[in-house]
């Protein structure tokens, strides 16, 4: 940012440039805020959705990750290793079994969570409702918008 | 996005949430819209800075793009050999030379710009002013408070 943008349209250009770094700095601070809690960053994204929504299959969790596959896999199984995900039956589909957390991964997820949103009120106390509000919007859109022009759909 | 967010935290929260898909979104974007330009989306990063900023070294280059330095060498490497990087010799260090565009490189990418200027004012007109404003204000800020929190700096 050694210079100032002169249009809305050069804004806009660097608002978008900024998504790389910006993704790159949240991941290595969500990873630093883990800690000694003994869970990653990959882990993490698990628990916190079987968490908020409860039992999953595995092709579940993938689709509402958006992530890899293999890399879910592999996830779900580091987390029941560690006990904190356990498999349950699927009454509809014997083989797709459901996800769902254990006591200790329900514990371990509700603490991480916990620290994440006082850090979160931290950074909110930056701005103001109506920036929250603008913020949020364009970042769906510019989502939707870039989304809904790709031909083949990325993974 | 199943369910409505409840308050600005959660907002907040969703929002840095889309900036993984939002970048998956935009690098598929940007690589389908390279389309037959033989340009890959590695090059065109490193065409770009050189086409923005003028001559440069590779630990230059490296800083500048926030990517590894393999990664660097091997773009560069890859424009050199398809004629659209070539070298300058550095007078203050013989061993670091410069790279810069051919005139074949400098038309690829004027072309390559030109084209995604194109497109970005079709996503410019969804929004107004003050959204484009606001958006890339929040963006910084977001960006420097995540990074400056990281004890350990990333690359």
């Amino acid at each position: 940012m050694e210079n100032k943008p002169n249009s809305h349209t050069e804004k806009l250009y660097r608002a978008i440039q900024l998504t790389r770094p910006l993704l790159r700095h949240i991941s290595a601070y969500v990873e630093q805020e883990l800690g000694d809690s003994g869970v990653t960053v990959g882990q993490r994204a698990v628990l916190e959705v079987l968490y908020t929504d409860g039992a999953m299959t595995a092709p579940q969790l993938t689709q509402k990750l958006e992530l890899k596959r293999q890399f879910v896999a592999r996830m779900l199984a580091e987390a029941t290793d560690a006990g904190l995900v356990t498999q349950q039956a699927n009454p509809e589909h014997a083989r797709a079994h459901f996800h769902v957390l254990t006591d200790a991964g329900h514990g371990a997820i509700a603490r991480i969570r916990d620290h994440e949103m006082q850090k979160l009120l931290e950074l909110e106390a930056l701005f103001t409702v109506e920036e929250i509000e603008t913020h949020y919007r364009v970042q769906q859109v510019m989502n939707r918008w870039f989304a809904d022009r790709l031909t083949t759909p990325k993974p």
